[in-house]
Formats: C-alpha cells, structure tokens, sequence
C-alpha cells in the first residue's frame, strides 16, 4: 500500500465530535418526545431511493440536486459506443437508477402508495434521517443535513395546520428558544393575487420571484418580474405585500378588500381565519404568527397553505418549514390522498441555539471514574471493582497501560471526568481507594461500598 | 405529470415502520448505554466519502460493494470521446470521485488522521449509523443497515480486549440473548500455521479458505486448499483446527505444542492467554468464550486479535464481529495508530431478538388519549383540553374530522390507543367527560382535574 496524503472530509459534509452529537441528541430527543405528544409515530425510510421515485417531485432547480448513484458492476454494459453522448444528461439514465434522499416527504408518499390499504387514515408520522443535496456548499448550507419531519396525511381538516403549528412552537418553547416568528401564507392567496392580475396561469414565475425577497429585496423583485412580462401597474397595486404590516386581523381585513375579486383568493383568507381560530380555542393565541402572503416556498408540491419559522436576531435563513401538499401520492397513483406537514431543520436549530448560548451546560456527559494504572497489582485489583462499580450503572474507565501517573490524570482531564482513583501501595495496606476530584485536587480514602455510595449519591442529585 | 405505476423499494432496503423503529431504537439505546458505561463517547462521521478514502482499505472482493455517487453537474466535461472506454473501470475514476461509507472502521482513521495532534490518546469512540454494500440482497442482507462499533485507538494493551469481550457480552445480557458464543482467535495464530506449512507469505489465501468454513464445511476448504497448491501433509496437520473441542485450556495446551517451532503462533497464544486472565480478573470467567484456530474474518485489515459472536440456535450468521487494526491509520500518514474494535449489527440483532422472542412487549407506546369529534361544540371544548392534557406531558390527539363515532373508535383502535374521551351533549350538561377504556370497553365519567388524575396515576405505575 502505497503512503496516502491526510484525507479530507467531502465538501458540504462534516463529522460530529462527542459534543456535537449530544447537543443534536438533545435537540432531536426533544422534537421527537413533542411529536409523540401529539400523537405522531415514528418511520424511517431508506437512504436510497429508485431515481423514478425522487424524479419529477422538486421541480428542475430541485432535480439537479439529487445526488445520483452509479450502478453497480459494469454500467456501461449494453451501451453501444455511438451512445456515449456529448450530452451527459443522456447517458445519466442510463448509468444511475437509483439516487440519494432529497427530502423525507417523498419517501413518506412512496410508502404510504406502497402500504396506503393496511394504514389506518389520518396516518400521522415523523421522521428524523439526513438528506443529500448536491447544492453548492456553504455557511449554514451543507450537502447532508438532518430534517425532522412530522406529516398528517388523508385529512383535509385545518385543524391540522393548527395542531402542526402549534406544536412547532411547543418545539421551540421546549428548546427555549423564545424570539421566534411564524409566518403563514396560502397558494390560494397567491393564486388569487395572480389571478386579479390577470396572469393566473404564471403563477409558478410570480412565486419563483418573490421566493427571493428576503435575498434581493422588493424593488429587485419587482424589476424583475416586470422584465419577465408582468403588468407594472398591476405590480403595483399588489406590491404592499412585500412589507406588509400591522396585526392578522388588520391585514386579513386588507386582503379582502384587495381580493373581493377572487373567489379562489377569498377561499385562501378564509382558510387561514379558520386556522387562527382553532389556535386561539386551544389556548394558544399568543404564538407569534405573522400571516405574510408574500411567502411562497420554493419547494414545488404544496398546492394550499405554507409556513417558514425564522428567528429575527439571527441571519440563519428558516429554521423549519411546511405547508401543504394534494398532488404527492397522485404521483405514485394514489388519488385522494392530500397531507400538511412541518419540517425542523436540526443543522440550522444547532446552529441557532449555539448563537444564542441556549444548550444546557451538562448536555455532554463523561465517563464517571478513571481506576488509574500504576503497577500490575493496582491493576489487578482495579480490574475487579471496575466490574462491580459498572453493575451499578456507574460508567467507569481503567487506564490500559502502566504509563506514568500525570499522562494517566491528563486523559482523565482531557476526557472531563470528574474522578480518578488510586490504587497505590499505602491505599493497598489499608484495604481501602484514594478518590481525587479532579475539579478541586481533593482526595479522600473510602472503602469500595462506601465510593459507590458517594457516586450514587452524586447521581442523584444531578 | 404524468400518472404513475406503485413505487418501488430499492432491492436490499427497507422501510421500518413505527414498531419497527421503537424496536430498533431499544436495541440501540441499550447498546450505547453499555458503550457509555466503558467509557465510549460517540461520534458521527458523513455518509459519503471520498472513494480515495474509502478504496485500498477492504480488499478487492470488499472494493467492488462499494457505492459510487456520480459527480454533480456535467460529469463528462473534459472527456474525450476516444476516454469514453470499453472498460468501465477506466471511466470510473473520471465520473465519480465520492462513495457511500462501507463500514465505521475506515471513517474512524480518517477522523483520527485529521484531527490526531488535537485528540486525547487512548481515543474511545461509539459510532451507530448506517453503512451501505452493494452486495447481492438475500434474506439477512441487505444493502443498507445499521453498525453499531466501538473502538479504542492507540494502546495496544491487551487490556482492550478483555474490555471489549465483556461489554459485548453485557450488551447481549442487557438484550436478554444468552444463548450465544464468542469465538476468539489470534492472526498470529494463523500466521503461525502457514509458516509451519511453509506458506507464510501465502497466509492470505489459507484465510479466504478457511473463512469459508461456515459456508462450505471442512473437508471441501480442504479441497479448496489442496487445489490452491497448499501441501496436503502439511494440511493434514493441522486440519484439526477445523473441528477443535475442549475447554480453553485444552486448546491452547494442544495449539502450544503444535506451533512450538513457530515464534509468532506461540506469540499469539500468549496474547490469547493474556487476554483470557484479564477477562478472568474481572470476574467475568463465565463468559463463553471460545478459542477458535480457525476463525480468519474477511476485512483485510485485521492484523492482531479477531473474534466473532453468533447465536448457536439461529442461521442468521454472526450478530457481532471485530479484532485489532495495526496499519489502518498509517494509510492516511499517520504512523504508530493501532486500535481495536467491536461492531455489533443491529439488523442481525433485530431479526436474533424477534426470532427469541425477545422484545419487551412495551416497546412501541402510542398515543395516551383521543378525544372523539362529534360536532362543533365537541370539538371546540376538546381543543382547549388538549392543551390542558398534553401540558401534563400526556399524549394526546383530536380526531381532525367530525366523522362517525365508529370510524373514530377504529383508529384509535388501530393506533392502539388505550383511552378515548368522549364529549357529548349529556356530559357536556355536567361538565364532565367521558373515558372510554379501549380494551374492557369501560366508561366512566370525570372531571378534567380528576381525568388527568387518573392518566398521570397510570403513568407512574408503568
């Protein structure tokens, strides 16, 4: 074997310390514990996925996302040399059959096509697993990420956008994350708004533009859909969407003046009262949520009400998602079959709750004991209790070799554990440990049940 | 878009549906308490890899069950039409630069060679995610599952084992599976033989024999290796490795006088030995542990120990396997790294557990309550008890639609939810509820005070 160069990671991907994966535990246990509460139940899906499966879903920005894997063995077999194309998009289907995860909500309508006659409906699920996007990498924007998802699919009942919203911000509570808004929108809303502008059927281009706002601002947005053929005065008469304030009832207020003429736009509004109004018999009426009808959402299979949550204090883009979808399962032939869902985005939860320093300071737990290792008779004694502290669920640690006493307290400090024990010759004579602290440098003679005592003890009071 | 046939699976994945996950997420959870207690912390490397880390690392056989992801974009810019090869391995390198993770091993010296002037030597790690192999699918294996590895990386104390063998059989205890044996052998051991045959520098070859024996049986890896050109006397020899009985004792005694000419087999027996009197200092000699001469393990980069455990009573093959490492990280440039590990596999688990009969019968909870929907004001009461309730962390759920009490009784029914709250107009005239206990068919009535009472009562005494 030849000598190798340091290896690196893959671009937009990461490895996650010890740290890191006890605050994401932290963070997926406690969405994960709050869906349950709700009454979703857990799937997991497979990585790989048949690319017929995740084609034709995203849309063409989407599509070109989708990391595709080479098949196995020899993929050029039955490939004559007159078929290796300048153009590389046709030799892909060819080569590739199968691609990587892009999202959890496809894979959630391909299971529910392949099982939808032996689930029981409303099918509530969630799911937390990384998905692959080939996207240009960057701060805060990584190939793999982790979503965590929690649909409710075969109800078309508004309750459930209720019941979804405010368990995003039972989340977000739980997480402690405080300074956070809701934004709510329809596509009826847009669908109206497009309709009264007389181009209804570009509604999809009037999305893709103002999907941009937070990125290039209003005045961009505008020009931009004047140059793609949009009417400037009617532009105009809809532009106070872009920075539209005051409370939901005042705008709601607005939007049916401005809407009067669309039915499909008057249905969106009601629609989003109706939602409100179950938030507020639950109790919840104080959740910050903003109806913003300026909010597209790129993704290209909602066809009813979305959502984003951002955090204004923090430049981090949205930290979860949704909205809802009636066309996913037509996909796969199932007719019928309409789902509203929400989708948490771990990396970016992480990534706010470190800037706001909002991560409990014990999240990240070490090894209890380290039995330092001085010579073959300490050793061999160590080798005994270590058994015998394990079996009372205390985690416990004896240095593998007869090194010296300081590089042993160092691994023990490196580590953050908060004790070590010597064996030495005088604790020998007596029959008894030397527990040192390695906070305070203390150290204390006890006998084996009485070390196991103070360490339960300890336990307890955590 | 067009309609669409039922969606398909990837052949050798699988979906895991709630009882699936609540499974899997017991067997793992008791698998990382145990690492913990050792003093494992976990670590979480990216699912792809670039193939220049992931080739020379598995064998040739290993090498081809690797996925290869397409490169992004154009992946045939800067190809010439006179590239474009009969030979798909010579495209290969061209097209596709990123591979699926293979194992955790690997990943592991790719971190530890990133990072190793920042890390804390001896590096005690816990790893549990998914690898992927493009292996032909057969029942009990598939193309994607889950590893579970712990390894300590650099100490080559003996000490390491014995750690290892005794948390793997304290995970299994934990799991409830006794029924299993840990075979224990030594590629000195192996190196020891070849060179008494005078094949050592064909000890490679005798081991893709020998790890036939499983498959093929005694006499036809006899075959296999006479045909090889291996000297049938010298075979002879020491064919009884094949069939070895007898206690530990035993066996070293017969193996010491068989290698008696062979410095590096009498070293591996002595490491045997060692590690065996570790094992017994821990009180930890009821363990089954078996030595076995002829156990080889595929992966190519075992170097020192090697151990397998299987299940005696079930064809599923080994649930665990792992041994020690020496070169691992020296591919990457970094020298003097050994490590040793254990990787237990949850998918062998699962299927051992189930076939046990093992599961907790508790393991999937559903959800506590569902308050039936049977009109608006039903519904509009019910959605300020939800909150009440589930603020008492109890689950909970509204039936999204006012359908037919029947067809609500039938899912909760089906999501095995124990209790339904019914709100009707007669109990709405004493403020009360109504609890119906799914399984007796019972109904009482309550207050909400005294409901939640009664739910929390029952939580407490699970």
């Amino acid at each position: 074997m030849t000598e190798k160069r340091i290896p690196q990671l893959v671009k937009g991907t990461r490895d996650f310390d010890p740290v890191q994966v006890a605050q994401r535990n932290y963070i997926s246990n406690i969405i994960q514990q709050v869906y349950r509460k709700y009454g979703f139940v857990p799937l997991e899906t497979p990585s790989l996925e048949y690319l017929s499966t995740l084609l034709d879903q995203y849309g063409q920005e989407g599509e070109q996302l989708v990391f595709r894997v080479l098949n196995s063995g020899n993929f050029l077999e039955g490939i004559t040399p007159d078929e290796f194309p300048q153009d590389y998009k046709r030799l892909l289907p060819k080569i590739a059959e199968k691609g990587l995860r892009y999202d959890l909500t496809v894979p959630l309508m391909r299971y529910i096509a392949m099982h939808h006659h032996e689930l029981t409906f409303p099918f509530k699920r969630y799911q937390i697993q990384p998905v692959w996007r080939a996207d240009r990498p960057q701060k805060g924007r990584f190939r793999e990420f982790y979503q965590c998802d929690a649909d409710i699919v075969g109800t078309s009942s508004l309750l459930n956008e209720a019941e979804i919203l405010v368990m995003a911000y039972e989340v977000l509570q739980k997480l402690r994350i405080t300074d956070f808004k809701i934004y709510l929108n329809h596509r009826s809303i847009l669908n109206g708004i497009a309709e009264l502008m007389g181009e209804l059927n570009r509604v999809n281009e009037f999305c893709i533009s103002i999907d941009k706002l937070d990125k290039i601002g209003k005045d961009s947005v505008i020009q931009e859909l004047i140059e793609k053929g949009f009417a400037k005065t009617a532009l105009e008469k809809f532009a106070f969407i872009f920075d539209f304030q005051g409370d939901n009832n005042l705008k709601l207020e607005i939007l049916s003046e401005h809407l009067a003429g669309s039915k499909v736009g008057l249905q969106g509004l009601q629609d989003i009262q109706h939602i409100l109004r179950y938030i507020k018999e639950m109790g919840m009426n104080t959740i910050p949520i903003s109806l913003d009808p300026s909010l597209a959402r790129g993704l290209a299979y909602y066809t009813s009400t979305v959502f984003e949550i951002k955090l204004p204090s923090i430049q981090i883009g949205s930290i979860a998602g949704g909205g809802r979808y009636d066309q996913l399962a037509k996909n796969f032939g199932v007719d019928g079959l309409t789902g509203v869902g929400l989708s948490f985005g771990v990396d970016r939860l992480h990534a706010a709750i470190e800037n706001l320093d909002l991560f409990p300071k014990q999240v990240h737990s070490s090894t209890q004991v380290l039995f330092t290792n001085l010579d073959d008779e300490a050793e061999k004694i160590a080798l005994g209790l270590l058994t015998k502290i394990r079996s009372h669920g205390i985690s416990a640690e004896l240095y593998p070799e007869q090194s010296k006493l300081k590089k042993q307290l160092n691994y023990a400090n490196k580590k953050m554990m908060p004790f070590v024990i010597i064996i030495g010759e005088e604790e020998r004579s007596v029959g008894k440990l030397m527990l040192k602290e390695m906070e305070t440098g203390s150290q204390t003679l006890y006998t084996l049940d009485e070390l196991i005592n103070f360490l339960l003890g300890l336990e307890k009071n955590v």
